[in-house]
């Protein structure tokens, strides 16, 4: 196992480290490396039952691209296309997702931020696209560029988080079709860690390119990955034109992207978990592949949104039993195709920061863990089923993450000999407390959450009675006082601002549907 | 995997089939039998190693036994004892712990609700010890009988509680002398699932046995299981005389006692995950061996009461990632020995049932489906370190334990060609909510908790905008209204009674320390 506390002290160097023991330290964990067993709850005969009937979807059914140049692609490529349904050879299938890379490396603006990526390494990814937040207040409102920032900040100072992402929020105080570039030039901006890059239409996406090309060169990009695209699936079985071009903008400059069918099980896949991975198994492929057939050997991750669907109400739910289930086997299938995989955690429907956002964050949380996530999207912020980021939750998901970070590095044994020894020294009816290993040992020994209070009843009371929400609305309150900008070079910024003028001249400041998910 | 849905149909048969179709359903869960594979995050070698590191700790450390009978008996089966410390040596232990049942049944009053216990088998059971509780109104105050009798009640109607356990919480309107005979009277009264025994000294311990001996016939008890006992060490190596004297009287009986050392990692075993567990194992084993030499053949269980502490306050703490190590590696050691396993699961050090409630909680419960506990104790109630039960907190965690369940049990395939088919059916684009496939098996399908509320935001501010506790103390007393006593035999309830007023004549209503935890 990685000794990640040592490697963080030793990247900050001896000055850091004596300034990190008398304030907060914000210095990114590396790239989790998992040290833990996996979670496979199917034995190689049902990961080839899922796979034979995933091909069988995709030879029989077929997959919708409703998109002229990917039904184009597809003909020239070898398949079958009749309308826009697209039948989907398991031969062809394999042979072109076989160049999907299963490993690479993430490219930061500061390369102390770099994320090697896939296999055994992990990273977390804050949520995105919420339309309403709830603020330092606590109030569920429309959020503003500036609480976009906000959110930008506190990716890049929360240790465990490993991206800024993008849209955490969406900023409604701007033009919906001019919004692309200033939520790109936040991320770029606020934090130095990787980010996501918007998809919301194909020239969006082309934009985004265009200003990764400004921040880290476009030869730099044809062979480093910097930034992730989403592109959502509409399950059953259909690809839409906005999808596929953002897809094709990412590809084609060889950056990943997130292929992902947007499942509601029960509604949009058949009410059974086994049958519904195979749907979106199948989903998955049909994206995989086409990626391979825009650039070849490009990077692209196996990814969903998954929710299962509550038969009383139609609500989709977060933290479910079979949610839980279905992540572990679709694992399965992302590494029986050796591809990275991207999945959604910390996910709730809670309205509140309440127990049940709680109980749902860190049942999925843990899933992930043991199901072996690479991509852990959606992993601060989350609830209310997505329709609102939470700056309360945030901070609190984020340590979360750094809890659950830990357990997945797995055991340590360096210290085993020395500390059984100490069994010897202290002898029955002892304590440990001033023990030399304990001494050396403690502050990694066990994690100590600052969000939770494990004080006496007493003791909670004297210092106000509150809650979780309210401990950590202060607290993200207290990491936004103390944020420093990691500054951008005076050069790109200016030519991203360029850029965004130029751009802001040429689109119309109309008004559209926001389309990602 | 077993399809519980249609045992339980078929225990209730048609009738009441059709009736709970109309109303909720309080059948009990069948015991658990997993479906999932275990997460084992050491290799034989690891596992052999913190074996040799707890051999070693009873030949050379050695374990304090402060009680005078259990010195004698340890000489008398050839241990070395020098004043209160016995040296085990390895080949003894090994010989003693083998002849311990790696399954049994534990038998209710209800026949209905016997439960296959150790290996695949598992079980939850409430917490219990609290000296406070949230109460129906959110109070948090001192416990009397009825609110004892309202937890047991609730124990009762919970699907996935498989006990009534005994103290959930402490009554203290009755004298603490005297206590353990009307708590045993409760448990049995107000639930027909089974449960525990008190353990608070070896007298009151003997009046349990007298009185599941009223119940169940003194014979019976011979060769069924029927009650819990639980004896907890003091860390590091020390058994005490109650707890040793406690045991005995459940051994005699053959009735299983939990070996439980009270680990606070960090203060009472050394600072670091591995060498706890060596500490713990050294410590459980000494006391599973002693079971053997009270009686050998009687059932007993590994068990331990595991909480990290916080070095900068002392308190203990809940779902920290070493917590979740620890209990992966407990499993594989109990395992190793081939005895059933007892942690605790839903745990929390919240004050009130809030987000940290819910995270706490949720991790420990996922933690432990994963490692493969037997024995799930504290699965309902648990908050503020154990200090309180909360009637909200209650019915959240009983929902959650019938999630993690549902998960426990794995994947069904029964379907699985016929959902695939529906694929075909409802092809690109469609919906499957109003498929055949849909319809006969919505209802299983996925997981609908009662408790969470998944909602849009509109819907739940018109509904009140109430969080999860007011939900959840809304439905606990939707519960207790619904209660239907699962009546006693006449005669023996009777013959309880008598018990009872006979033992409360002869004990004295002394005050005295309650001992167990």
């Amino acid at each position: 196992m990685a000794d990640v506390a040592e490697k963080r002290a030793a990247r900050r160097g001896r000055g850091a480290r004596t300034s990190a023991r008398r304030t907060r330290d914000f210095t990114m964990l590396p790239a989790l490396r998992r040290g833990l067993p996996l979670t496979e709850p199917m034995d190689m005969e049902q990961v080839e039952r899922i796979d034979a009937a995933s091909m069988h979807i995709l030879e029989n059914v077929g997959v919708v691209f409703r998109d002229e140049i990917a039904l184009a692609d597809w003909k020239a490529a070898g398949a079958k296309v009749e309308g826009e349904t697209v039948y989907l050879d398991r031969g062809l299938v394999r042979e072109l997702i076989k160049t999907i890379p299963e490993t690479f490396t993430y490219h930061a603006r500061n390369p102390a931020n770099n994320l090697p990526f896939g296999k055994d390494h992990a990273i977390f990814v804050p949520m995105t696209g919420a339309p309403y937040l709830r603020d330092l207040d606590d109030v569920r409102r429309n959020p503003t560029l500036e609480d976009l920032a906000n959110f930008h900040k506190l990716s890049h100072m929360l240790p465990a988080l490993h991206s800024s992402a993008h849209h955490i929020v969406e900023p409604y105080d701007h033009p919906i079709s001019q919004r692309h570039l200033r939520i790109t030039y936040s991320s770029m901006k606020h934090s130095d860690k990787t980010f996501m890059g918007m998809t919301t239409s194909p020239k969006n996406a082309e934009d985004v390119m265009e200003m990764c090309a400004v921040l880290f060169g476009a030869d730099f990009m044809e062979d480093h990955p910097v930034a992730t695209g989403n592109c959502n699936g509409n399950s059953p079985l259909v690809w839409d034109e906005t999808m596929l071009g953002a897809m094709r903008a990412f590809c084609r400059k060889n950056q990943p992207v997130l292929c992902s069918p947007f499942v509601l099980g029960g509604a949009n896949t058949p009410a059974s978990v086994a049958p519904s991975v195979a749907q979106l198994n199948a989903e998955v492929l049909s994206a995989l592949a086409y990626t391979q057939v825009i650039r070849k050997g490009c990077p692209a991750i196996y990814g969903h949104y998954l929710s299962t669907v509550s038969m009383k109400s139609g609500a989709p739910m977060a933290g479910t039993p079979e949610i839980s289930l279905m992540n572990m086997m679709i694992g399965q299938m992302a590494r029986f195709y050796g591809v990275p995989w991207r999945s959604s955690t910390n996910l709730g429907g809670a309205k509140t920061l309440d127990a049940q956002a709680g109980y749902e964050s860190a049942t999925t949380l843990m899933a992930l863990q043991m199901a072996g996530t690479n991509y852990m999207w959606h992993a601060a912020g989350w609830n209310e089923a997505g329709m609102h980021c939470s700056m309360a939750k945030f901070v609190v998901d984020a340590e979360q993450c750094a809890m659950a970070y830990r357990m997945a590095e797995g055991i340590r044994w360096d210290d085993f000999d020395e500390a059984v020894a100490a069994v010897a020294d202290i002898g029955p009816g002892g304590h440990y407390l001033g023990h030399e290993h304990t001494l050396a040992n403690f502050q990694r020994a066990f994690f100590m959450p600052d969000l939770f209070d494990n004080n006496a009843f007493e003791q909670w009371v004297a210092e106000g009675g509150i809650d979780t929400n309210i401990r950590a609305l202060n607290h993200a309150r207290d990491l936004l006082k103390a944020y420093e900008e990691p500054t951008l070079d005076a050069g790109v910024n200016e030519a991203l601002l360029d850029y965004i003028a130029r751009r802001e001249r040429e689109i119309p400041a109309a008004d559209a549907l926001n389309q990602e998910y």
